[in-house]
């Protein structure tokens, strides 16, 4: 049995690396990019090149998108919803859970399937294992595009709410932000002293690693939901971070990172929370509506 | 030939554990605690309970003090400083580095030699080859004190300046607290779909131990200096981060720990540094002095 036909749209570094792995996968595959040069590459190994936007969408069943972003998805599919219903489309454009969520109403509106899709990976890492990627939206467009969707790496369905890939994503990458910032901090505290930043990574990566499942007893503060277990306390945090917050300054270092994290434990503290366990910060996070 | 005589100074849950570690190893030991009833499990186990500080002081070869914090030590220590002239002290409170600095200089005008520690390890820990402990200051006074030092755990010299372990404790610490906020931030974003805190650590605590490597790239290139190596951008990081600020209020969460790290991203590209490597914020820590 012959393999589907599938488009991608866009073929910048991404884009590029996820056509030529669903092209070595055997799959008919027509490719389309605002600049055509970039389609050679793709053509010399055997896939289409389509002249128009409408022309790729109406070759493949399955439609994947790589474009730059939000407007530039919406401003490419809206004058081809003719050629997509019917078919699948994987948006793996990075955009946020609303706007997913938006482009999947836009979608239901035309008779077209909808995944939203959420990269964890460098293009490099696309067709290998390491290369993990999150789909929501439209489950049964999920169990006909699996096989493609298996062949550009580990493939997760995240749930029927299109945006629940990219929040994931999302939160795992506001988590590595704050991460890397602690590694800034430390290397910016120490490098005062004449310690090198590689010798204070490689620190801070023990550490952090030897750190790593504190985590799992937030996790069990959080969900239990009293913040009463007796742990550290927003109190005794305060004074550990104020400490950190001096320490910082007297290097001559901002702590601006951490002053965030003070605020809050200020605020909780104030409003009586000062033996609760540190974690119920997190209660503070929620933005009043 | 016998061990020598050691004193500990304050019987906190800390200096319990060292206590209790150091008359295990077999050295003839002092105590004393402001609330004498602590002292007694130390007694039961062969320990001499001191009446006075100045006692405690003159009963020991190595003083180690372990109270609340800088203010205490010193409220305990001025009293004694003739009891104390020719021994060594090692300072295991938590000050910072500048407070540890302090009391050196205070030691060294009375003839004490003096060892600034810091203790990564929870009191459990202690005794144990996962309990590490940095000491600074008196290189001379750190030989004297190594056999017994090492009954605590793994022991390393950080350098001749008293606020250098202090300080490097406080920069691993620093980049542990902006870890554990990124396990919060995660959380707080994936709740508002439903996700258990446990099930977001979970996938935090893989996706950290995968990233955790990329500290020794931010280190290469704040090494290097120059911040051109042409990987990720000022002006790439400021739009992930705007995306992820972005999604986080979208779900009606906070992003106020990545707020910090966008405004030293746009004073970077302010100031015409789009282009270069986004750990270039490091040198916006520097306080203007």
């Amino acid at each position: 049995m012959p393999k589907g036909s599938l488009t991608v749209l866009g073929l910048g570094a991404m884009g590029s690396a996820i056509a030529h792995r669903l092209r070595g996968a055997g799959y008919a595959l027509t490719v389309w990019n605002r600049t055509a040069a970039k389609a050679e590459p793709h053509t010399a190994a055997g896939a289409q090149a389509a002249p128009t936007v409408a022309a790729a969408a109406a070759a493949g069943d399955v439609v994947f998108v790589v474009l730059l972003d939000h407007a530039t998805v919406r401003e490419h599919l809206e004058p081809v919803a003719a050629e997509l219903k019917g078919k699948v489309v994987v948006n793996l454009t990075t955009t946020t859970p609303n706007q997913s969520r938006a482009t999947a109403a836009w979608a239901a509106e035309y008779g077209i399937a909808y995944l939203d899709g959420a990269i964890m990976a460098v293009p490099d890492m696309i067709g290998t294992p390491d290369a993990r990627l999150l789909y929501a939206g439209d489950e049964s467009a999920y169990a006909i595009a699996r096989p493609a969707l298996e062949a550009l790496g580990a493939a997760e369905f995240a749930g029927a709410d299109p945006g629940v890939a990219s929040l994931k994503d999302m939160a795992l990458l506001s988590a590595m932000d704050l991460m890397l910032l602690g590694y800034v901090q430390a290397i910016a505290m120490m490098r005062t002293v004449g310690t090198t930043a590689a010798d204070t990574a490689g620190e801070v990566e023990m550490w952090l690693a030897a750190m790593l499942p504190y985590g799992r007893e937030i996790a069990a503060i959080v969900d239990g939901g009293t913040y009463d277990t007796g742990g550290q306390s927003v109190d005794f945090d305060r004074a550990g971070i104020a400490s950190l917050i001096t320490a910082s300054r007297e290097q001559g270092v901002s702590a601006r990172f951490l002053e965030a994290h003070r605020v809050l434990l200020d605020e909780l503290a104030a409003s009586g929370h000062g033996a609760s366990d540190w974690p119920r910060i997190i209660d503070r996070l929620t933005i009043p509506s």
